[in-house]
């Protein structure tokens, strides 16, 4: 593992690292903040997915989360949103392909051999932080902006015991229903939508549901919200009676200044489940 | 002038907007965040200075201080840091020309057709915003980063008055005698350093002081602390007895990481003169 770089902020530091990733064959960049409390021994840690396009870059320097994390005592890992590099298939549309790795493991042609963003997030990167950094691997949380709320519900609905909480910012939240979503499942997974269930949050809600707390925040004037479809995500967890804050926030669009005016709320979310028992 | 976006931030609205600039001749670009309090009435503004290669984009997205405006009810301005366009001089450095217009008005050609970033900054911006925002243009602080910490200092000093308060995130606190400032000085106003005087916050210390609390943060580690020269508007500021707070923080660098991690302890600083009287 190579450190890109480290900078002080807010009384920790936040660092950029480099590895070779087994799962995705390709070198693979993460941004992580750890607060000062990691001088000390193990703190909590707080997954932030990121959307479309977005590198392990965009939040790390936009969405405010250093901030609370800070006053909370929480480490946050910002992961990129796909394999990336020469040798790695990409697409001309930003929707599909480097940037757009939609966190499923891929089984189709050209995408199988890298885009295994499923097994990075869910085992190797969080090995690796257990390994090299002060984490307690027993004490973590997940959240993410629209294809990364897509990717915290998925992963946190299908891993029981392993996040304590889950938050989204305007996640795609029924991609089997919507171009988002049908679109990369049926490249990525092949036409035989029986694989793409597990990975809509919808469905996963109607099928298991999340034994831990929810806050989902979207923007009502969001510009892409019928790509999102919150209606069929608010209705399975009403359907449910999960435990969950489901909100629509008036005024607010798609953008980090979206993320980052709700993200006191969100850290604070998980602050609660992460230092509860 | 022309709206590019308007985006719903913190309760209020954080907007980027383009106008024909008559002081630079040609388009400039702004930002603008006006938490909820606008709606209701002209509410205080900080102006926000931003430092070399950046536009008015880096720290409006960057820096975080939309979080702590909102809290105290104060309007922030990001105003582009030179000139641009096809018909305005440049140079290959990225410390001269476009994106470091230095907060002068130039004298010398190649510059002196456009860079006239004082008087945008001083002159022109105001009385834009005053026409068409809800601004109390009676209450104003200023702050900045490197560059703009230079001009929020050497505005401040020049214009007493205008300004209740100012701080600044690792100014060039020293230009006419560092690499950051002599180079620069001397394209844009020749060689004469008599015309460099009032562009110098620490010779402007000297010479003036300010009417009201300063505060400084540069960090301990700044990879660029020997352009930036603070010892000199420490010695300065301690000769005058100005008021002021200045500090040297331990393990921070010259990036947004710092700025945004005291941001709140200058928008608290500037809103407490703000609200004061």
């Amino acid at each position: 593992m190579e450190t890109l770089s480290e900078n002080a902020c807010f009384g920790g530091v936040q660092g950029v690292y480099r590895h070779a990733s087994s799962t995705c064959q390709c070198d693979m960049t993460f941004g992580l903040f750890l607060p000062a409390e990691a001088k000390d021994g193990p703190v909590p840690i707080l997954w932030y997915l990121s959307g479309l396009t977005c590198t392990h870059e965009n939040a790390m320097t936009k969405a405010g989360a250093q901030t609370w994390a800070a006053e909370q005592g929480i480490a946050v890992v910002f992961p990129d949103t796909s394999p990336r590099g020469e040798g790695v298939a990409d697409h001309a549309d930003y929707d599909l392909g480097q940037g757009a790795g939609f966190y499923v493991n891929a089984t189709q042609d050209p995408w199988a051999p890298h885009f295994q963003m499923w097994d990075y997030v869910a085992e190797e990167l969080p090995a690796l932080l257990a390994e090299n950094f002060a984490i307690d691997s027993d004490r973590q949380a997940i959240t993410g902006h629209s294809m990364g709320g897509h990717g915290a519900l998925t992963l946190a609905m299908n891993l029981p015991g392993r996040f304590r909480s889950v938050s989204a910012f305007a996640p795609i939240s029924n991609p089997t229903g919507a171009d988002w979503g049908r679109k990369q499942l049926s490249a990525y997974l092949g036409e035989d939508e029986a694989a793409w269930a597990k990975h809509d949050a919808s469905l996963m809600m109607k099928e298991t549901g999340f034994d831990g707390p929810i806050l989902i925040d979207t923007g009502a004037d969001d510009q892409f919200i019928d790509l999102l479809r919150p209606e069929a995500l608010a209705q399975a967890i009403a359907e449910r009676r999960q435990q969950a804050i489901y909100r629509l926030q008036p005024g607010y669009d798609h953008s980090y200044f979206f993320v980052s005016t709700f993200m006191e709320d969100h850290v604070t979310f998980h602050a609660e489940a992460l230092y509860g028992d």
